[in-house]
């Protein structure tokens, strides 16, 4: 039985997480990193504890579902103490970007900002189309529920960035996040962003090609949170038994 | 035979309703308003003008899909020589809106940001399903072609004052046109109208109601623009019966 | 506490009941009807019972989210004990359907094959539409999950209903449940009713309104199954209010 | 200017094709096939005649938009005289499908139920996502105009092909083209081929691939009928250079 232990114990994802690992037969739950108290019940064995050198000391891999700061703590105590780690956090500054890098060079390190298959997949189809159909106009939209405090949705950004990288374009410069007023025509290479949210929307994300007399949309829905504990799971699971480097749940997957 | 002008003839629109208003035994193209160039062919007893003046002496309606600096060109020469005015144009300053009433109170006028019976019956469902299910969060997203200048359509503005006036609220103070960073959780009263530009898409409008456990999602889409030059037609015919004062597309259709 | 009974215990929507209402302050869980054994940890005070007459006697209402044959036998004994009764099953015979119209003579009964608000409105919204825009041909598509055993859809059918009804049509004359073939045009008045399944989609419905230039869709997606048992007990408490007669979701909330 | 020629000039691509040639200055109309009478307007010298041979003889390439008679007809003649063939019909027999692969022995002959861009990437990217998420249910729906005789169309049989590759799967042997009655759960190979039609639809595809917790959904809609006659175009000026062969619109893509 692999141990394994989560940081963001407490949040929406942290309790997905909890119940699919205290099910699967292949994982003992080890460790529970937690800022103040824990909402769900768990075996009296596992550890409860706000340090992450006590988390890494208990576990041999860590799934990271939190925050920005948590993470680079997370990361911090890892040089120390080298662990496989399975990072699912968004919204990192260019400096705690470059820690993840670090980091990797010790210990193996998968990160990505959606860990489903079919986004694993998406980001490669929304690259293809984006270099085969060089003319088509290309618009993003993602819709999430209510609660969620950033946008537009890491996912959203990743996909704008492969469908940047089809065209050699910089996502960064390109990037529209909103349209009001006598903006004037669409330019050529422009990317819109934009983001919904509403109701208990898990998460959906359309890419969308735009030509005279045509246009695909690919769509992607996440219809359950457990498709993002799953396969943060499976991607545990395959991260122990790879050597030190930056991975992404394509790597996981082979595609 | 009804004898029926055009302004904003040589815009997108202005082609096909010249095509429309020739291929119909009921109506004469009696006049059209230009500001330089014709570049579509007309017969030759059609009254090619740049003064209103001289396009409303030879009309017994007019149709207007232009600008709003034309349309008040339009509406000042009509107090001198009232007229039935449908009018397609938007993105009007409260000084021209005003206009428009003062117009309406000397002839008919008939105002309407889309011509589509689809779009007229959906503003009254958008307002039914806003007073109704008022737990649900409302957003709107529209869509049209690469070359459209201003954003949001005058239709997902209009389709956002049913959705507003459905629960008692000014969609001034609570449209959202974009979302970008670290904004929060979303309030409950703010309604998104967001814009989506690319290829030749005529027009498509999705308003939406989301709620814990479901969503309701209202389309609409054009797919040719003959929909708007049509409707435009119809509306005109059914005008020039009316009495003055001020109509929209609902009065026409009778919904 | 209004004391809550439940026919079809052990199926996929007896879970969420059961959890919803031992949730529910205002509610006490009296009685669960199995045919064999329950799954689901109840506290010791509730009647597990494979009779039906047990059942009426331990409680105010009664929830049923069963089969036709077990909706027949819940019928059949409530005539000798009146009791409110809230059904949600689909797939009645003829004879059962009567047996429904008879029992609410005596109880108050509520039944609709759809117990969410946004369904609830969208039949409201599909008769308008229909009888408004004459001219557009309607398709109707659903979606569930891989494992629903009969098609189209319970709610597709009432879809299908209230859009026929618009045209003064009878669904069991013009609906269509695929083609396949050389089918010849359209004709006028068809309605097709198509199935779609995959996944652990919880349900999907759109109506479409096609015609020339233009068109419309409505669509309704359940994202929880939570929608319907709490859209269920909702109309429970609402009916135990209620003198006998037959009610429908639509009169519970008033829409 | 490459001499170009057209089977099936009276139907509805016919009228864009004639068109579209028109206004292309690398091309010549040199011949139309007719059965009986010509509707559209075309200069003095463009061949009309309804004999294969004679439409051969004035032509370079010929592009057919017309029904499975007219295209055998041709490829008999062209045995005779062999010329490059654009051939966009669908609906063959087994005895006809082998007609054209014989055809392909003795001149270049391009092959495709759907001329646009779009569709033939999306082609590739269905085989792709069913090969990868081999867990995935897949669901075909299509829409077209309500005047479309045939369903499903040749383009939505051609992609569940595809979808029927990545698996290993024969689409004869698992498609499905209704539901309807008690049928039971979904079998896990089986691929639903539906078909809408309504209004002046162009066309819409959507290929679907449904989880446990996520979905993917590509779908690809034609907003003119100029992408299929241009699509056809650009293959035509593409065949002429080629050996004789068998091709589809991908190899002309180089997609």
């Amino acid at each position: 039985m692999v141990k394994i232990g989560i940081v963001g114990s407490t949040g929406r994802m942290g309790e997905h997480l909890i119940k699919n690992i205290l099910e699967d037969e292949a994982l003992s739950l080890a460790g529970l990193h937690v800022f103040d108290e824990l909402k769900t019940d768990v075996p009296n064995d596992v550890l409860i504890t706000n340090s992450m050198d006590a988390l890494l000391e208990a576990c041999e891999v860590v799934i990271d579902f939190s925050a920005p700061v948590a993470t680079q703590e997370l990361c911090e105590a890892a040089f120390k103490n080298p662990t496989p780690l399975v990072i699912a956090t968004t919204g990192f500054t260019e400096h705690q970007q470059n820690l993840l890098t670090e980091a990797a060079k010790e210990m193996p390190l998968l990160y990505s900002s959606n860990m489903s298959a079919g986004i694993a997949l998406l980001k490669q189809l929304v690259e293809q189309v984006s270099a085969t159909l060089k003319d088509f106009d290309i618009e993003i939209v993602e819709q999430h529920h209510r609660f969620k405090v950033d946008a537009p949705s890491g996912t959203a950004l990743t996909l704008g960035e492969f469908a940047a990288k089809g065209r050699g374009l910089d996502l960064d410069k390109v990037r529209v996040s909103g349209r009001d007023g006598q903006i004037g025509a669409r330019s050529k290479d422009e990317i819109a962003v934009l983001a919904l949210r509403g109701g208990d929307i898990v998460g959906r994300h359309t890419v969308g090609f735009y030509n005279d007399g045509e246009f695909l949309e690919l769509n992607h829905t996440a219809t359950s949170r457990e498709t993002f504990s799953k396969g943060a799971i499976r991607a545990a699971k395959w991260l122990v038994e790879q050597p030190a480097g930056f991975y992404t749940i394509n790597d996981c997957l082979g595609i």
